[in-house]
């Protein structure tokens, strides 16, 4: 059996050193699905102000990670854009960016409270804070004083505005993306990663901030093979985003892991057929996701309250890492649906290659095999790798279908229905959509 | 909207007073599922040493389920009779057993585990805690610390034995959990469960002696409407339970929710019959398993790595919370595969009973009606109760089938295979368990 | 191999000196669903006047069950009482009841109903015979030609009656049942079937009317394991059967073979309680029905146009045959859904018992061994047992459930909507029913 | 409703003749699989012999087809080359091919003599038959004799030859189907289709030789959109068909409906694309197949005696009738399973287009409303187009799954295992292909 892995918590090399030494890189899971199932994200809005009313919740998640092999931590920064924490009546804004002195005033604001009691260490001053700011500055601490456990580095990340989708134009769109940067150059993180774009023309103005910074950027779209929603092909999206300043590109969210390594092939042939060089990145869906249409898992009828059915085993994941390791793609992680357990399953397939296991294997045999210690004789039967690899598990839903026709409204940026606005949907604005939806 | 109900932090009511008064208690979720995914707990043995090695990990679960709505947070000493933490080569022991004085030199409990790996030179003295001690202490502590900061009780909680399996006598067997007792009572837990009995004999053993304390008993047995393995009925179980001094008696584990009541439904028949009173009590499986033969969830080849697609949806959890509550059972809770989303989920669905909401409820609209914020229209069109409430869920996995031929080994208490042993199994042993079983 | 089984064309055995010397009896297969199917009957109705209006497809289906195996070839007399033949707008008789005068000048039935439809010079006469009679006549006939080819026996058939749903009176229920009788009487079939009852009370009727005519009677119910309609159980059904004078019981359609098997076994316990003796039969449906109610496969959404992923396989129906057999039901047949290739599963199933294999087995290797003359080299890979055995075959539509609920309207014998009428339904009733169902 | 249509028995206007003034034409159905299900055909070699053997067998399949609104009857002439009738063990020659005298001096051959019992009309001379001309005459005389009773045409059909698999040269091939066709010129039949080849090569091949027989040729290849087992696209197949001399050009066999109209489309483009005109055929398979690879059917590992769960409903093939009519084609039928009731189910969609329904719309309501006279009032409640149209049948076998693993063995002409034998296949030749196989 490999050793458990030990920790570097000093002197780490950094994101492209490893990458271009040829190493595997371990990225995380989806935060903000499982801290919504933990209670402590909104489904519908997703935002992580959690950092600041929660920073034990997001703190934990993160340690778990790490402890499953992740070499990257990514702040919990996802839609954390000024533009998104304010949108449809999410107002993020009215609880967080608030001086100190209003705070102290406005006893009725009671999540506040908490967040004072639970995060000691942010100081408020008299002059305001965003909620921009907090929240993103909360997420780098936290996700700092985890990495400094192990041997992970840190990852700011920007991802696709609604600004962009409201037809805002360059100049805004990049300030939105300027605003997050700061706070990574304030904090000094490892490196950046403008990730879940849907269209590359936002993807590309992400990248060309973030590469400002002078730190290695990554870049990831949440495309499947049919390309972006502007139907530019994974090839050309690829080309695009290294010619922006990308040292790494792939695919993150949006599709299931055979779907997802899939386009990072259709981009690593762009790549090549364009005589361009950079790492290739996969972070797709734990979620089964065979019937997805261009816009992928957004679309399917379960999203985002029904999907259990459709959730990855460790043993999809283990095949998921070798088919990307075997594609060449050396920076591999997971998106919406990825438990710690996931993680560690990409940590386990790629144990030989690595020489080691990472800590939370010492809870989890090699394929099943510390069922030997289980109690009833025949779950000890299970413990071996052919009898897991090749289980086809049952669903237990004989009432449900495998698969499902997904929602697709064939709408995207400048769209009227997309527009975004300041204001909750009004009733009969809903009103509308119910009756637009055949159900 | 209904409010975020208010914690009650002093002077809580009993567990007896609040359902003697027709309150809804609500249960936690499932520990040994859930910290099995996020690192801390090994399938196979299954035991909570994570208590000593982990407490964060077990703390933070605790909190979430307090968050989620729980009025019982029940100590996380899963399996941690002495006999099962050195069964079939799980030496604990060997890890935790140390003395109280170097414990306390320690004065922290927390990543002790690693300390003991990392430290070789800490020398073990004759003053030795037991492993059984340690683990079970510090799973009141962390439950007692959590449960302080809201309106919940905390619950000890025994479960069957491998020396029942291995035909120890009825002294030996109540030693076992008289030691595990002996804990409880020193740390003052509010009430006591004996749990997961596939056995009646056992289970009303295990009452017996949780009865010596004083405090209120619960019992349930991991039973469907096939009744124990020794083939007494759920009815009679529920006679033998109430006639043995529980004050609560019912079902957890094994089987899905549907299965689970009408397991109850038949207890309570039972009860009437002979003309016995006891509160009702329910902690199902929050998975799918309408294929289950006599023994529930252990027996599917899915378990314990492939359960995924019949993991419950919080849609699946408010149906089941109803039914409950319908059928008159007022103690509803949850077990392997209950996450905090689901506990969460029986909580609002209650909530018109119970006036309130609970503090997760802050992070999740009722029905999906949050999703008005979504981004996408389509998505928007789905905030609404009919939508979720109808939905079929597919399982994205064409390949698999809905139902699995549960393993039906047909051994129980008594049979050679069932005998536990402290050393692991062998090799030998494995090869002839694996010839047993047809692939 | 065995031999194919040479034919018996004179000199036939009677079914009671068959069946009472210990030999396998193989029923025929589902007449109405077949033609239906070949385009000459009408779900719906589901009336015979096949027999008048295309005797060659009634006798080329009856020489493929000959072909197959088939020891008994029942006359095509299903729903062929006065009552049904008129029930509902479905006006045979305006089409088929012609004097026989007419009918002795045409000195033909083939293609009689085009005869009379074409030539609208053919007067009607006082001298009428009544529907009811052409009908079961022709039916008589085409099964006796059948027959003569072969070593098989003709069964005259009788089933539940329109008038019986709408509380007519015993005299008037045994009036419907006379007419069929007397046609059987007067054309010599070899034996009776009381067949598809869903009360035992009417099917005792039915039996004490065929009883008269001195020849050997069976009866079936087309219920499962929860018993007829008014709850009599199985075993309780099957000793008012025996008691009333049938010498074979047994079920036939509503259930699949699985759940039809257990029905019998429990008349079969039924019998062995109150110490009556009789053969054992079972015809039951080629569609697979797991998630059937108390009345069958009628409730199923997919009756009776989307029945098609139900259809058993050949191999299913090999299975059907062994645990039939092993039971001790020796007489062995099916109903709707069940082809000729079914009726072969069965004789190719019991050869080896039987000694012998059914004509059409010319066209047809044991599971699958004619495969072997495949072009292709993977499909002549197939040619053997363990392989059919074992398939579990895929139903090719993923977005379609494995299983249904049941339409449940719980309405039987005596309520209001189940009253029957001459006239069509009219367009405001088929409104109020559509209203009641919840598509 | 629509009048039932007329038969046109006299003057009946050619396959073109129909087809230019933009007439839709009704294909028939699959014979082998409906035989095989009738107990007249052997899976494995699929040959015609029937038409010898029990020609009262194909005449009454012929004659459902004719009553369903076919206009075209295909002679069952499937797999009659004689090359075919003697592959690999499956002696028809020694069955059927003799002098008569040789049969007179042959008491022996058991089977023949049921040929001569029930086929007066083949009149036997002293010069040898040889089986290829007698199977084929039978074939063409009897579709003639059916076809006479309605508006339908008799269609020569001629299908891939093991010659070319077993790589014979193009004069040896052609000389293959130009035996079949001197049958087809002999007796006269309307039109000629070269039909179910899987390579365009062969194809091509035996259109120019039915050219050459002035009569109008149709040409269709058992391919999907990936194209025939060389690569060649399905566009680029209708270009070499149309210059071979094809006037219709399309697909049979081997994949369902919906894969089967993507196929046409894309011959559609190639033939635009060219230049080219030709009218469109469609003739697919009636089972769902979304999960076959390139060669479709025969690779599913239920092919051929696990196929039942896939068979399409009458509603499945009103779509496909909808879909292909509206996509230009306009000789619409069918190929294996498609029995009769799908046939009725093309000309009932296409009713109002035609302006008259086919003879057996005599017994069957359009979208189930003669539901409206069953007795059970929630199946009355069925009597509606909504209704069946949005049903998604289930397929009561919840052990299995939806999609299968085609095999994909990747072999095609030329390769060892495809090259076929005289004789039967040996004990240690199928051997291997189990060993092979991994089951």
């Amino acid at each position: 059996m490999l050793p458990i892995g030990k920790n570097a918590k000093q002197g780490k090399r950094g994101i492209l050193e490893r990458l271009d030494a040829g190493e595997i890189v371990i990225g995380d899971g989806g935060f903000v699905f499982a801290l919504e199932k933990r209670g402590y994200v909104k489904a519908g809005p997703w935002t992580p102000e959690a950092t600041v009313e929660h920073p034990e919740a997001v703190r934990q998640l993160h340690r778990e990670f790490l402890r499953a092999g992740s070499n990257v931590l990514q702040t919990f920064t996802f839609y954390a854009s000024e533009d998104k924490l304010e949108n449809r009546g999410n107002y993020v804004a009215e609880k967080i960016s608030v001086s100190k002195t209003v705070l102290e005033r406005q006893n009725k604001l009671i999540n506040f409270k908490r967040v004072l009691h639970t995060s000691g260490e942010i100081k408020l001053t008299d002059s305001m804070f965003t909620q921009c700011q907090t929240v993103n500055e909360a997420a780098c601490d936290i996700a700092r004083e985890v990495a400094n456990q192990g041997d992970a580095l840190v990852a700011g990340g920007v991802s696709q505005t609604p600004s962009y989708l409201s037809c805002k134009d360059k100049t805004e769109v990049k300030a939105v993306f300027q605003k997050q940067l700061e706070v990574f150059v304030k904090k000094n993180v490892d490196f950046l990663i403008a990730e879940y774009f849907e269209h590359v023309e936002e993807a590309v103005w992400a990248v060309e901030v973030l590469k400002e910074s002078g730190k290695p950027v990554a870049a990831t779209m949440c495309i499947g093979p049919e390309g972006d929603m502007h139907g530019v092909s994974p090839g050309q999206c690829a080309v695009q985003l290294v010619k922006a300043g990308a040292s790494i590109v792939g695919v993150n969210c949006h599709f299931d892991p055979e779907i997802s390594i899939e386009t990072v092939r259709l981009m690593k042939e762009g790549l090549q057929a364009a005589k361009l060089k950079a790492h290739l990145m996969c972070q797709p869906l734990a979620f089964h996701t065979p019937d997805c249409g261009k816009q992928g898992f957004i679309d399917l009828p379960e999203f985002p309250f029904g999907l259990e059915p459709r959730i990855a085993t460790r043993w999809d994941i283990q095949k998921y890492a070798r088919k990307a390791y075997d594609l060449g793609i050396r920076f591999i992680g997971g998106c919406c649906g990825f438990e710690p357990y996931h993680i560690r399953a990409i940590a386990e397939e790629l144990a030989p290659e690595r020489g080691f296991l990472p800590e939370a294997s010492e809870k989890h045999g090699s394929w099943g095999d510390n069922l030997s210690m289980h109690t009833k004789p025949w779950v000890r039967a299970r413990a071996r790798k052919e009898y897991w690899e090749n289980l086809k598990p049952a669903s237990g839903r004989p009432y449900c279908p495998c698969m499902s026709k997904p929602d697709g409204w064939g709408v995207t940026k400048g769209a009227k229905e997309l527009m975004q606005q300041k204001e909750a949907t009004t009733e009969q604005q809903l009103k509308d959509l119910f009756h637009k939806k055949k159900f």
